[in-house]
């Protein structure tokens, strides 16, 4: 099925007029871009950009959707025939997806014709907001474990299908160990994991059946869900029969115990205990329910005993801050022929875009390897370590910070050029070991859960005066 | 694509089990239901059920799927051949898509061998949580909006494809005027409405030939976007000449102005008197821009000149709560050819459940026609309004309310009966318009944002006393 129509209809009267006054071949600049994080954090995770490929790549007009649109009766047959046979013939640049990125910089740049990038707007913006925003959560949730494993449990709390099954991607790129969507392993390669539920332990006679029968089935494999019942006087007691009646005998010592509800702190170190009493220590305890970064830390905190945790809706729908506000911001247009740059001025100055086509540097401690700023730049200018670096901050520009031992990284790379593919797709794999790399390269202070330190995300001289002339001749003009 | 392996995989490891104990063909029951209202509100609404029904009757394995499973030498050939051959054989009974629906009922039931019930658990379930979140969600913002057409746009931030579409589809059975989304005007047959974004204003040399342009592609459907420089300076002078010079030489006498930024209620407030002494008191007034229940309320509290209002991200994503907690329990299931009903019990009592077959009626006063309690009974007890009802309230007994005057309705229908669809699904038209008498029938007290009436949901004596009776039983059996 086609996706072209999957778009706010603006999208295709604003496309209409610009064939209607021949400026359907103008080439248009748009930047990507966020401006709030998520749960007040210090930074966002980026993930999506493999669909973006594949959607900007596949993008095209199917027949029924053409006949659809001509029954509305609101666009003539020229136009209908152009929609018909686009394609994208543009470049697309974009960070690498797994990177860390902050508010105003722009993460994907499309260089279009105006139609065919504006026809984008809605879908892409939808891929980059709502991946990116899980993947954040989710490598907020991992490293709230201080190490233990996370899998994702989400899939029926998520907002459909693709929430659950592009979010689970997210989150393994955000450091979740897996995922419990069989079809995220085999369509993208990440292990799936699942134990039982309450049902099975009450589909049987006794609880004990019910874990002896699963042990046997999956004796390698044994996760034994304990509070169907009472943890601690039926579950548990149950669940150590079986590791020492069934499993052992058979030479099988490892497995764990699932808790789904109740006080998970308290009842993981009467679990810890007795299992330890019974000479099970290699069993681990895994924790579910309404489990995210804050309770995470809280339980931790407690001294739970816990070595695996399953989170669930609250990963798969980000559900303390559920939206990524990304943005699709025009910045330079052809007119006549002529390259136009422009910038929406907005009474409140974090609205106000920065105009033209830009690049991105981001700058890492020589000693530290940490990052310390972006720096965004308009795309003829160039920055390298050969000189120190002085950058000012672009509200308060007093505030300024001189880089003398620095490496440098121009962030955003050419993907599609002219409509076709120049980027090899990294591997899951790849992108998850990338984002890793990312969070690795912030300093603690900006990863923190509460009052984070603001990354630093400032524009070169040239960009900010450029930027002051423009509001002055838009103001100007426009008025 | 098939769709069976979207699912958590326990779904998959405890149905071989199932099979291996030869359990494959034993009747279970299963209560779809949810416990906790979003955002503290009185009620839910029903939304799914269409989508739900097309997935059941269309269950089945891809040959890749059963390739994929074999792949992972987790399960035996008969039971992967079983797969291959299975269908949903099993009956399902739901209320009515559009209904207002409480915690604790039971809104779906599942009646199938227990492997073709429990594979359907999880997409199931996702189905019912998120397109009933965002009905209910809708038909919040609608009631705030006190009577003005609410307009759904936020596909840019919902959690991908599915979440727009199916999320537009309940904003529109929660009441929505219609959707951005032109694939949900092709697809479902909702109208689709859409204006311009600033990128196009920029477009242009000026705003008042962006503006000219479109009113002359759009006379009849003519809405201006008024803040991209500045709404009382720019914007609006320029779509006032467009309103005179252009339209009203064409005889055209409407159209609208859309502002999406800065304080709403002020400009919307100038926004009209300059209107007004324009003499163009016939053009409207559009606003958008982080608009909920919420928000609509404080600006029209204020005072605000709107008279249309598109939602986005905080409708499209329930952002203020963005979780339904709906669950799958079993109920009842046959062991060695006999049903028995069983319950979960938990230390929390709202997480204890209610065993067997059971069904739900609605009792409605006889003079107001409003919805005063449901009853929750098993399966074979009869209620009608032949004789006074005495009710009372499963957690505090003492409290009770007898009905003299009343009329009683059953609220969960057969669907799907032995694999075969017997219910004629209704139009979506039909569905909003059933939410609509739906929410009518409730008392207001019932629909306030903040501490609403919580509505009585109530168990007969017989359930109430079975259950009770069983807690005993299966808390001696178990430990």
């Amino acid at each position: 099925m086609g996706k072209a129509l999957i778009t706010d209809l603006y999208e295709i009267k604003m496309s209409y007029v610009y064939f209607k006054k021949g400026m359907k071949d103008n080439i248009a600049y748009f930047d990507v871009f966020y401006r709030r994080i998520p749960d007040n954090g210090g930074y966002v995770l980026y993930a999506g950009l493999e669909s973006i490929i594949d959607y900007v790549k596949n993008f095209h007009f199917e027949k029924e959707e053409i006949e659809f649109l001509r029954k509305t009766n609101e666009y003539s047959e020229d136009f209908l025939n152009y929609l018909e046979n686009l394609k994208f013939t543009g470049t697309l640049y974009s960070m690498k997806e797994g990177s860390v990125i902050f508010p105003q910089e722009p993460v994907l740049i499309i260089k279009a014709p105006i139609i065919e990038a504006q026809l984008l707007e809605t879908y892409l913006l939808m891929l980059f907001n709502h991946q990116s925003l899980i993947a954040t959560k989710a490598s907020r949730i991992v490293r709230a474990a201080l190490g233990r494993p996370i899998t994702e449990f989400g899939a029926r709390r998520a907002h459909n299908e693709d929430a659950a099954m592009l979010g689970t991607r997210a989150a393994y790129i955000g450091g979740c160990l897996g995922t419990s969507v069989v079809e995220a392993e085999r369509l993208y390669g990440i292990k799936s994991y699942g134990t039982m539920a309450h049902s099975y332990v009450q589909s049987f006679d006794n609880e004990f059946d019910a874990f002896k029968e699963f042990a046997l089935l999956y004796p390698n494999n044994t996760s034994l869900l304990i509070d169907t019942y009472d943890v601690l006087k039926s579950g548990l007691p149950n669940a150590i029969r079986v590791f020492k009646e069934v499993l052992e005998p058979m030479g099988i010592k490892k497995g764990s115990v699932r808790i789904d509800s109740g006080d998970l702190s308290y009842l993981s170190n009467e679990t810890r205990k007795m299992l330890d009493k019974a000479g099970l220590n290699y069993v681990k305890i895994m924790l579910t329910n309404s489990l995210d970064e804050y309770s995470i830390q809280e339980i931790i905190a407690n001294g739970a005993d816990v070595d695996l945790m399953g989170v669930g809706e609250r990963l798969i729908t980000s559900s303390s801050s559920p939206v990524l506000d990304g943005v699709y911001k025009l910045s330079a247009i052809e007119e006549n022929g002529k390259l136009v740059d422009v910038m929406k001025i907005s009474a409140s100055p974090q609205k106000t875009t920065n105009p033209g086509f830009k690049k991105v540097y981001r700058i890492y401690d020589k000693e530290t390897r940490k990052a310390e700023a972006d720096l965004i730049c308009r795309s003829h200018e160039v920055f390298d370590n050969s000189k120190p670096l002085t950058l000012f901050d672009p509200n308060y520009t007093y505030k300024t910070k001189t880089f003398e031992s620095f490496e440098i990284k121009e962030l955003l790379i050419k993907i599609i050029e002219d409509g076709k593919l120049i980027y090899e797709k990294p591997t899951i794999d790849e992108i998850k070991e990338f984002a890793k790399s990312e969070l690795d390269s912030m300093w603690p202070e900006v990863k923190r859960f509460t009052l984070p330190h603001e990354y630093y995300v400032d524009l070169s001289d040239e960009l900010y005066n450029y930027k002051e002339q423009k509001i002055k001749e838009e103001l100007n003009e426009s008025i």
